[in-house]
């Protein structure tokens, strides 16, 4: 099915831990950022601070639309508790917690990239996954960004999914997923009651 | 609270029944959109048929930015399972069906416009006022719009809340909207846990 | 399909509000709670206190399993925020507020009975309505309990569920209403993407 | 804060894969929910195939109380689409998919046992872990049962709970694990606005 939209690109990876203060995935993360505004794609992230937040001031360098999806119910408390940014185009107040928020965030996406990461990351990776989301891994940023085939294959004997790309420049990150996005269909629903998609998942 | 974004206006109501008939109800629907587009407003509705879809066109005209939370997980099965429209600039597929669906609707939006309603507009409303939104209502629309207050005070037995405006004509029930939005500020959590908000809810 | 499982009633209704000092209210709820442990179904309600919570005291009575589906995301939050009652067996904290709540507490349940009412309960039955979920309706016992049929027909221009059943008296609503449980076979999904329910189904 | 109710252990592992044929690990999830059942805990799981049935068996052999969270709408959906079992004495059908199951399984639990796991097991885990929740993870029983400390030290560079026990024999394990739900008190909520949880998470 041809996409109607413009692709949403939305990007996980570290808020918090040594991840966010390694200055290779600050870079990385702000210019994967500049790629998705500068290609004319919508930009989603996790309306959290760290590298996704760079990733945001990066697309807005480029009049890229941000969209946030945000745990929080309201303006007041993303801000004042969760202690996070607000510069987007558009933020979502979802009112439901991250975990929840994460499965929004990735359903909201057309393909992930992840940066960085620690155990919130590898809970997004882990649900883009089993959902059969496109997936982009700039490698080298630190954090799980260099384990995800070793965390897949090794640790949970299961297969790579063929939608799933590599590379540590985030500009020919995005062409590789532009790639994939194009070859493989979403799957159709969320899980395996249906096995509607015929590739793309590993 | 200042408002930092664009005000993002959720439009819910009849997608299906004899409301969607009713000629002054769909004419009221598409000049509802087209005030929410040409005062800068972001567009929200459900990615449904109905009135909220005519309010779509309206919005569309004015070359609102148009947001659909949709109730399926993907494109193939928005179309084709849910049978539903996709012209937005952007949709978001929770993949959480219609109830979970509704719930993010209405956190999206800054307030909620009802027009038309049966069951499941009347879903909304329960949510809406629950969760403090401000709310605007199109009178003489047809379904609920002329029994909020009768179904609030009378049937429920609760107070009709500060921060719900009624008009027959949207114009002037988007003035009287932006008004409330202003005056009482969203309450800051889903629930009664924390009694965040002095004034707006009844 | 052959139910399994004990059947599993939820009780919902009025937590607040001027219902929740109705005497007769009181009285009713409280004979409910004793005929579903006495019956031997496993009782449920929202954890909230109110009529709900004087029907979950009658099914103790019985002896009857009662589940409670709470708001809140731990003991701690639904004792001294929610202010809640802890006295069931088994309480689950989904941690998703009021709102989603109800559909889990809904969903969790075979059939739910509904006595008084205000905003809260009115939300339920619309979630309950659309799922199509068989409905007892305590009639006389305030709040929204003798206006359902002019909710549903008059003001929302929708039918009336063949699975729904009133009656005043408790014991003889779950008489009918173990009928209609048996009569007619729950959707297999929430929505209506795929008519699944032949009967059941205003 | 002392317990009001009966401990409720969520067994979450392999539904899937190579981890579901290996005797070791099966041997191993019959103990663990024989024990379960024979302390007069509360059994739940995410009504799946695998090693998690394999425990609902030996809980069931000591009469403990079997609850199954599934990711259906209904039972039909739960038997026929996603061909799971129910033999549980209660399925709380939450019509919410596999990600949302996973974080209401892991919400009913006071604490979560893991045995062998494949991605979907990570994913728990990661929710687990985010949510603060005591974790058990009976060692070598094949997946990422052996690499917890490895994922979260070496890959995600966070830190180990301390209310993370972990042993290859599951009677001891559920020694450590009853130890850990008492030294260490829930969080209050989901995520971190409100630090209110002093000790327990790594």
């Amino acid at each position: 099915m041809a996409h109607h939209h413009k692709l949403k690109i939305g990007v996980m990876g570290s808020a918090s831990g040594p991840q966010i203060e390694d200055p290779v995935a600050i870079q990385k993360a702000r210019v994967l950022g500049q790629q998705i505004g500068k290609r004319g794609h919508i930009f989603i992230n996790g309306a959290c601070p760290g590298l996704p937040h760079e990733a945001m001031l990066g697309a807005k360098e480029y009049n890229g639309l941000t969209i946030g999806i945000s745990p929080a119910f309201s303006e007041y408390e993303h801000i004042n508790e969760y202690l996070s940014p607000h510069g987007h185009d558009m933020i979502i107040y979802t009112g439901m917690g991250f975990m929840e928020r994460d499965i929004i965030n990735i359903r909201s996406s057309d393909a992930i990239v992840i940066i960085g990461g620690g155990i919130g990351t590898l809970n997004e990776f882990t649900v883009a996954y089993d959902e059969g989301r496109p997936i982009g891994v700039v490698t080298n940023s630190g954090g799980i960004s260099n384990a995800i085939e070793h965390i897949v294959v090794e640790l949970c004997q299961r297969e790579m999914p063929k939608n799933l790309v590599m590379d540590d420049d985030p500009i020919k990150l995005l062409d590789k997923l532009e790639m994939v996005i194009k070859a493989y269909p979403l799957p159709i629903r969320e899980d395996g009651r249906v096995k509607d998609l015929k590739q793309g998942r590993g």
